[in-house]
């Protein structure tokens, strides 16, 4: 008999993936091959040309000298927000989002503002509501591809209508953050905003290592952008942070050269969990379950199970608690401007992940819905 | 017969080492034991316990809470800003000091005053000027020591009458930057600021792998605080950037747990650059140095070889850019508030050096003094 641990977490962001052959074979070599090379704060020339190149496979004009190294996303966020934000500037942000946009926004000495999308609509572009919102104090709109937490991701004609609307604010800057890239399940592969021509010189990505190439714990990370802002960002880079480690720099090429191989594989080990959450979330009577096409989180509608006696926020709190204390630690929606939605990560060994669907089936109706 | 490149640097931070082979040795183990550990921000406690024991070792008081790292001594100084500069508030800076400072403190919001020590007195802790220079607005006390540029050492009685001075101002924080801590020559060991005792909570170190300890491109530093700070900087960390990469520490917790023997190791193989260096300035006329007890670095005085037609800044950085042509890149004095001296790094392979020293000759005397 299996036992389970007390608490079993579908609120964590990262995945269950062991590290790509290829990343411990460059890291190893590079181990064994005397004193580590001495990286330019930007990143090694090789491991820059080698994410251009990627870009490039899939029809991008990405230059090597368009990305800069940093360590995870979060740093190039950062280094982004620093960048472009005069104090009184806003970010423009869609959601549900990832819940530390806030803080990084904050910290750059900017303001962040939201614009909901409808859940209803499955979360499509509201052109006409994002037109709305825009001042000239917008200085970014920011978005993330496949959506963390709602796993939607947009095809490449809602991208161009987006585009469409951006270009007629040419300081506006569109940050899209697409560290999930690899991970999709949908009919078509995942649209790069570096795929769209750029006139304005808007278009900046920021993207990671540690989802959609399984490079847990190397803290690597990237950004793509225009020169002028590259060159701002090298700065900012230079007079805070050291470079990349330089094994971290050699893993993160090894697995960008062979990323569809890498990401293909992911999903094929993800699908049986996937399928797996998807049934149990299914036979929970008034949960609302709209399945995404990208990343490894569901993002279903609880609010059939919230307190009706109390306000949104305190409600979808109680719910997590309440699956806490039932032994499921859930990502709760109000955290991503969605109360009594949960994030729930199906990225977990199949046995574990069935016993928390169970908690889970157990708090909210009584018994186990399996 | 050997050629040389055409410029030879004398400027760079980092020196020639081999990585330590415990620290090969520990990352290659963590390389082959499947998914790397996911880690707290702050860091492993195993890793930040290695720190403190070390600590520990000297008689300092450290416990592992108190220990947060980070990617290099630079996100922790940004850390440490960020936490207690509000605007209006200064920095205090003992001069010559790291160029790099000034952009640090300035990013977090900060202003920076310096205060220039003298070197007819071999930069001997001023009380009474720094007790003139401190006023409420003052935040940070800030050195670094072993000094970066200088090599001066501070002795536990130089430390003890800065910090009677201190104590008198409660709020005022006093940082020091010890990352050449293992970089020695002296007669007696560096005494860290972590051995005093700390009644105001207002001791901070701000340390890094790749001077002391040889960890050139491994991206790792930590910081030691009271742990009200600790809880600020840990905060920022979360926020705005991903842990340490785990190999990383795992390299950086076998150099600390081996910290003596490596330093003193590298100690030995600076030696006969640091004599061959020590000669040659000696044979310069008209150059003054003042051996240093630490770092790698040799600062001299060449003041003589100004060109007095110019103001100190531009003949300074005049004379940078005559040893450039001839072949010798090096630090100018003037960006550590001290134009006319210059940054040696002896931190070299022998042959190379040896020739970067006949080039300097060569511009000055118009021949080599060897």
């Amino acid at each position: 008999m299996t036992s389970f641990p007390e608490t079993i977490s579908l609120a964590s962001g990262y995945g269950n993936f062991q590290p790509p052959t290829v990343a411990v074979q460059a890291a190893a070599h590079l181990l064994t091959a005397g004193p580590l090379p001495i990286s330019p704060v930007e990143g090694l020339p090789e491991v820059r040309a080698a994410i251009a190149a990627r870009y490039q496979r899939q029809g991008a004009a990405v230059q090597p000298e368009q990305v800069v190294l940093t360590a995870g996303a979060k740093p190039a966020l950062l280094a982004v927000f620093q960048a472009l934000l005069q104090p009184q500037q806003e970010v423009l942000l869609l959601t549900p989002n990832w819940f530390g946009f806030r803080g990084l926004v904050e910290k750059a000495g900017g303001t962040l503002r939201t614009l909901p999308l409808d859940p209803a609509t499955d979360y499509a572009l509201d052109l006409e509501a994002i037109q709305a919102a825009l001042t000239p104090q917008t200085r970014i709109l920011l978005l993330s591809n496949p959506n963390n937490p709602t796993g939607r991701v947009y095809t490449r004609p809602e991208w161009q209508g987006l585009l469409h609307l951006t270009r007629q604010w040419p300081n506006l800057a569109v940050v899209s953050d697409e560290i999930y890239d690899g991970i999709n399940f949908g009919p078509e592969r995942v649209v790069s905003l570096l795929e769209f021509a750029d006139p304005h010189q808007q278009h900046i990505v920021v993207s990671g290592f540690s989802k959609s190439l399984a490079l847990i714990g190397w803290s690597a990370g990237y950004l793509v952008a225009p020169l002028p802002l590259v060159r701002q960002a090298t700065a900012w880079q230079f007079a805070t942070n050291a470079a990349v480690a330089a094994l971290s720099q050699a893993a993160a090429q090894a697995v960008t050269e062979h990323a569809e191989t890498i990401s293909r594989e992911l999903c094929q080990g993800l699908a049986a969990t996937r399928e797996l959450m998807q049934t149990a979330l299914a036979a929970l009577p008034g949960v609302k379950n709209q399945v995404p096409a990208g990343t490894y989180y569901f993002f279903p509608d609880f609010r059939a199970y919230l307190n009706p006696a109390l306000a949104p926020g305190p409600a979808s709190a109680e719910l997590v608690a309440r699956l806490r204390a039932g032994g499921v630690e859930t990502v709760d929606g109000a955290s991503c401007d969605a109360p009594g939605f949960l994030r729930l990560s199906y990225a977990l060994p199949e046995p574990l992940l069935r016993e928390a669907l169970r908690r889970l089936s157990t708090v909210l109706v009584g018994s186990s819905a399996g």
